[in-house]
């Protein structure tokens, strides 16, 4: 059995991140699937998604490390041929991914207690992102 | 068709890293599935699963790496707030994500010669660890 | 209904990039599958798959950064025991993980414009690669 739900937000821009694990359950108990797994994906190259204790220290340190590592003031090739200033956008965002898969247990997701899921966006402007969420199992 | 258990190990704490190559490997032969595809998924947030040759050098280097990148040192938000000295385990995790989905194919994982399946603690201290490993297929 | 099959390529060693998007579209149009998802996945343990922009300058930037986060020159545990000259190769492929599960809606993968899958080469010598792709659905 496959079900198929999107979400929907809108950004602030970079450093953005948003707790989308309330949206996701409703989508996975609509679904009425019991045993399975639950898939959530960012359409678009510079947003990401994963999971994390959401609280308001971690949701600023991931940014700010995704920023130590791949900084936005580095000339990137990117930036040289489109100069649209998101290079860093781009990297941040293909290094964490845009995707996670949850498994559903007996209708409910297991996440752990200080669990969340989140979404991250990378680009330097606001975006309006959509999310694929697609449940599958019995 | 779906099929899940549970996989469960006691870590050491920070660094110590687990071979559950074996395990998922029963898993889906007990599973019965042909074809399809076997995720494993770690409740909580400050542990991580992948791919990697496991051998004692690699074992050695991905969690030095990971303090490289992600030292221990450095001032959090997380830290501020909570003052549970685990920022950091927090952030490897998430970086490196909480799960890791493999093929089935003939009844087996498809994997290379000198690729398996880990688990990484990430936090400070001994833990008890629970996966969800969920085979779907036919 | 799960459909398997596989993609073949050759690499030219490290930082070699190919954009499978399409061979990965033409095994979702002939699973016959028009809602579910699409798992890849990268058999071996020094080559990485995941989404990104593919231009020019990002197809170097990505392969620069994990060269600049986890460079050739450092001393690994890995090459003390195996001088193989690849430490950074498994450990860049580890951090970007083996696989990539994209949904399937309609028929398609709801990518965005500037979205897609690439396969990166992180093994510093020639590779023949093999990918699983799953796809499961309804």
């Amino acid at each position: 059995m496959t079900h198929q739900e999107t979400i929907q937000i809108s950004t602030s821009g970079h450093k953005d991140m948003h707790n989308i694990t309330a949206q996701v359950a409703d989508i996975v108990r609509r679904s009425g699937i019991k045993n399975g797994m639950v898939h959530i994906f960012n359409i678009g190259s510079t947003a990401c998604i994963g999971t994390i204790e959401y609280e308001d220290g971690l949701e600023n340190d991931l940014p700010e490390l995704l920023d130590h590592m791949i900084p936005p003031s580095r000339e990137y090739g990117h930036e040289q041929a489109w100069h649209d200033g998101n290079g860093h956008s781009h990297l941040q965002a293909t290094l964490m991914g845009p995707s996670l898969t949850v498994p559903v247990s007996g209708g409910k997701m297991p996440l752990g207690t200080w669990q969340q899921i989140f979404h991250l966006e990378c680009d330097i402007k606001p975006r309006h992102r959509e999310m694929i969420v697609t449940v599958q199992g019995e």
